[in-house]
């Protein structure tokens, strides 16, 4: 039997470049992929069921949340957002690695449910480059940019909760680092049980 | 100020590829230094104090030992071999890495004088395969063949006490494995407290 693959949490600021981190990593490894949240919010035009959400109704969502089925979930505004554990759960025993970009409440909650997840901060080298990438994609008012900055360094404090931190300087070597933890977890001796079992009984032969 | 440099300690049978590997290592990453044992047993021709060994007498290894002087040590026939503190410590200090090859006993005492260093186990992938490494050496005979197979076999149980277990295969893969478990443990939050707050005052100004 393959050992659990791994549920990779990645947090960090507007503007850190999770997104194009987490894209390079799925482009490298096959057996990475996006979880899939669920959501009472309406579909937007062109957005799949299973693809983009797991859409549902707020009865539905409320009855999972009762049953205590989600990694980690949140109402903004009227809708809750959620993600559900049977779907990443599943992925991970057929030794998938189940990525989650999520902010660092999410983070915690899943830390909670399943300790066993690989929590990964990434972070601008400091505030100047992350207000200048804020600027540079020219989608949020100066207002907007200024207040998450500001809640950017309020969130500093939690990175130490997190289990690797990159500083994303340059895009290629914090890819190479993503790439390396991925890597190096894959061989720790306390998620590979099976493996181990499987060596020693090639000993024995 | 720089955050400590990692103390691996890499551990494996006789034929696993260690040498090899741990080689690899130190031509891609300059800042990966050997330890240098002491010992009491008299150098041999060629070599140079303090390149291979810190050579001394038994008094004064003995001194230092009941001043706790030493990560690990043991006692081979009438010979002490150790390895000292205060050299690695200055090394980790100064932002270096700091590999040390050694058997079990010698890891597991490591450990506890130094409980963040990494332990790294590396196992050829089944028996057939460390014979076949063992018998290409052609300097080893029959008996001590069998005899590192069977010791190799008993030794496996220890395994689970490793962090990394990197099964030797094939070897570009498995110098990739030992330098992805480097970059990654590079940033370990744990690790890099010193790094950490450098990052919340590259946000404050």
């Amino acid at each position: 039997m393959a050992d659990s693959g791994l549920l990779i949490v990645v947090s960090g600021p507007s503007g850190a470049g999770k997104g194009t981190i987490c894209d390079a990593l799925r482009a490298r490894f096959p057996q990475v992929h996006y979880s899939i949240s669920m959501t009472t919010r309406p579909p937007r035009p062109g957005e799949k069921e299973g693809v983009n959400y797991y859409f549902t109704d707020t009865a539905h969502f409320e009855a999972l949340l009762a049953q205590d089925a989600f990694l980690e979930y949140a109402k903004v505004y009227d809708h809750y957002y959620g993600t559900p554990k049977q779907y990443v759960y599943d992925a991970l025993a057929r030794g998938e690695h189940v990525l989650l970009e999520i902010d660092i409440q999410g983070a915690m909650q899943v830390r909670k449910h399943y300790p066993q997840c690989l929590c990964v901060y990434i972070v601008p080298p400091n505030r100047q480059v992350l207000a200048a990438r804020l600027h540079g994609r020219h989608t949020d008012s100066e207002e907007v940019i200024a207040g998450r900055l500001q809640k950017t360094q309020a969130e500093l404090a939690w990175m130490k909760e997190y289990d690797y931190v990159i500083v994303n300087d340059r895009l290629a070597a914090a890819i190479e680092q993503m790439e390396a933890i991925i890597r190096a977890e894959a061989c720790r001796c306390a998620r590979n049980g099976n493996t181990l079992s499987r060596i020693c009984a090639a000993y024995q032969e």
